[in-house]
């Protein structure tokens, strides 16, 4: 099997690493039963990413929009890449955007990708993309596939529930995800009254992702009319109409969400950030007071509902922080320690963490001077050598005292400035020498 | 007529004070005729707000979830205040939160609002409010009187779209807004496969506010039954059934969106700091250097899409800015002018600004050294104070220089770190002295 080089080195078996799969760790809450094994048949994915993203109101289709830099389709890319059973990923876009989309590809390492060509309507993308897995294989092959069709503006699926839907298909030859209405269904008049109300207990909403045997999607597709390419919206009912199967429907959960909105981007993000903020690293070095202070930290940061390691150094068996950590929090005593900084960033560039989101280093400077000793113009300037590298990095300066109110408050400072900065992410504030 | 206090000081005619007014001024895009007066007959509001937010997975109803640290139904409430010609708003909550509510009302002086208690369904709320609204008037004030229902979790209703509502429930006796279907809508069979999909164009989602004649809501929660108090959704379908009366159905515009999960509530977050950041108010003292600055940084703002108003001081007519901004900017030459900070934070809390939001300050040093000369610990103290008054302090420093290019750097980093601290409202970093 054919396991790419970032799943390998970012995912340790038994503990989740990227944040993407911290959800569905969460398992059984839908009342679907737990996932323990992969599937022994080939299943490929179909992602139409060729939307013109009206709705969210931006020149950007929202597949492209940036969420900390990174387009919306490299996470949903992302959510399949990570499944170890899920083998090919057809990506079908617009021929405007087969650049850009190469590019993407190219930049975040995506591995089971190949591109196909759009066409002038969703159908006819997804058809384009079943007809491009078609050429792949043996007739024996296509026998035992079952396909995915997702939307690329849906970056949050799970792997539980990728299982549920390809184990369904398998055995029903289709299987789509459907979510109760959020809305009460009306049915107007033509001059706009109101004609009849739909009862909401018998009704659900189509959502992405749905699973078919890849023979019954491929001969729908193969007998459909222009009329079905040009106005029909589900899949679903194609295979219904050409092959007689009648798709198994799964309720999915809330993380199926679709962007479409502007505001679903600040939502997105935020669901992002929440990911990566569960967590950080605390590199303390030698020093007995840095690791007290790390301790006083770990119970500040328990009650912000952040989990926190503490390790003295990225060195031999600690490196393995790296390839979980999106947050570290180095501290230092003396000015001079500044260049081992170096030392942490070659370590989090070589766990290739920087490759999917920015990572965030905060220098914690434990000193005994009320004012900081560090030049402002020189953090600022390796801060934005850290940016090209997709580090972000901030300072923060706390006084030792041996007042013991007065260093609680300080400690809380710290917790609170080091949580907001990771929390936030804030690009324009890089570089900056904040005051615990 | 009942003008609150809050309007009368805050919006001034012709130039839109409050944020949550600016998008209404974007008048016309949803095909509707712009609105240009307001209605000649009585306009009551029924807020039901009994919800329990379950599907947000927080503990906290998110009625009563904050944003910016104002809870969102004080929001929702202040769309509806803010509009001159509706007179009264009832708020239907649950008894347990009746002394939340209550407080909620005090803290953020409205002063349209009447509470009601709830009931044990959505129906029996919404019939309280409406019978609370009968014990009110005269028989000849019901006839005319509109009233307007609409959910406390859809905070950002526009009056235009109020508007409309309210005129086509005074001609056809209901109205309801609704808006096209996001997902297809299908029916299942019984034992979970696909029945059939609805064709989408021929339905709606209903969404809220709707509006009715008084006296016809009136009558329909008189005739309804148990079944339709425990079981139904719709108030448009119980004025339908009891009272032959059917209603007018508008497009609202995406604005009408309901917070429903938690990521609903980053997202109408971002939706407020969006509006508060829109623009912000520099004081530049009588410093030619501090005008220039002032003249650059208004450049810079622009290609952000910030307007940026320049004044030298918040004396006399000025005074009329701290009506409309949310954001300030002042500069300052010498440690000692930072005393001058007080005059503007009680400017702006005689303009009762910080009311509805945290007002954001930011001091920037314009001084000659490398150096801050400002006391961290002086200035963390002061804004500290300021937090207490909903006024968010940040201090900024920027060294002067003759070299145009080095300039032209601070500058763009003076816009960079003002623009990013005006959108991102940091609670955290208050009180910190970021260097441009």
């Amino acid at each position: 099997m054919d396991v790419p080089l970032v799943d390998m080195l970012c995912e340790e078996p038994g503990r989740p690493a990227h944040p993407e799969t911290f959800l569905s760790s969460q398992r059984g809450k839908n009342g679907l039963a737990p996932v323990t094994v992969g599937v022994d048949f080939p299943v490929c994915v179909v992602l139409p990413a060729g939307g013109s993203g009206e709705r969210t109101g931006l020149q950007t289709p929202k597949q492209f929009c940036l969420l900390l830099g990174r387009p919306l389709i490299s996470y949903t890319i992302r959510s399949f890449e990570r499944v170890s059973w899920i083998h090919s990923i057809v990506v079908v876009v617009a021929k405007e955007n087969m650049d850009l989309m190469t590019d993407i590809v190219g930049r975040f390492q995506h591995t089971k990708v190949r591109l196909v060509a759009g066409g002038s309507t969703r159908h006819r993308s997804i058809c384009n993309g079943v007809m491009a897995l078609a050429e792949e294989d043996e007739e024996q092959e296509r026998e035992n596939k079952v396909v995915i069709i997702h939307d690329a503006v849906r970056p949050f699926v799970e792997e539980e529930f990728l299982y549920h839907i390809t184990v369904a298909a398998r055995e029903h030859g289709a299987s789509g995800a459907i979510r109760p209405l959020v809305s009460t269904v009306i049915a107007t008049t033509s001059e706009g009254f109101l004609d009849h109300s739909l009862e909401r207990a018998k009704y659900r909403a189509s959502e992405m992702p749905q699973a078919f045997k890849f023979n019954i999607v491929h001969k729908a597709y193969q007998r459909c009319t222009e009329a079905d390419f040009a106005f029909g919206t589900e899949c679903l009912h194609l295979v219904l109409q050409y092959c007689a199967t009648n798709a198994k429907l799964i309720e999915g959960p809330p993380t199926l969400w679709k962007v479409t909105y502007k505001r679903d981007l600040a939502a997105a993000e935020s669901v992002v950030k929440d990911k990566l903020s569960r967590s950080a690293c605390v590199i303390t070095g030698a020093c007995s007071r840095a690791r007290m202070l790390a301790d006083s930290l770990h119970e500040a940061f328990c009650s912000l509902e952040m989990e926190l390691d503490i390790i003295p150094d990225v060195i031999g068996d600690n490196g393995g922080y790296l390839h979980k950590a999106w947050n570290f929090i180095q501290f230092f005593m003396n000015v001079s320690d500044l260049a081992q900084l170096e030392t942490t960033f070659a370590a989090i560039e070589a766990a290739r963490q920087t490759l999917l989101h920015p990572v965030v280093v905060i220098v914690v400077h434990l000193s005994n001077a009320d004012r900081r000793a560090v030049e402002p113009a020189a953090f600022a300037e390796l801060a934005s050598t850290a940016k090209l590298r997709n580090i972000l990095l901030y300072g923060v300066h706390v006084q030792q005292s041996k007042d013991a109110e007065r260093w609680a408050r300080s400690v809380a400072k710290v917790a609170e400035l080091t949580s907001a900065l990771i929390r936030e992410r804030s690009e324009a504030l890089v570089g900056q020498l904040l005051q615990a």
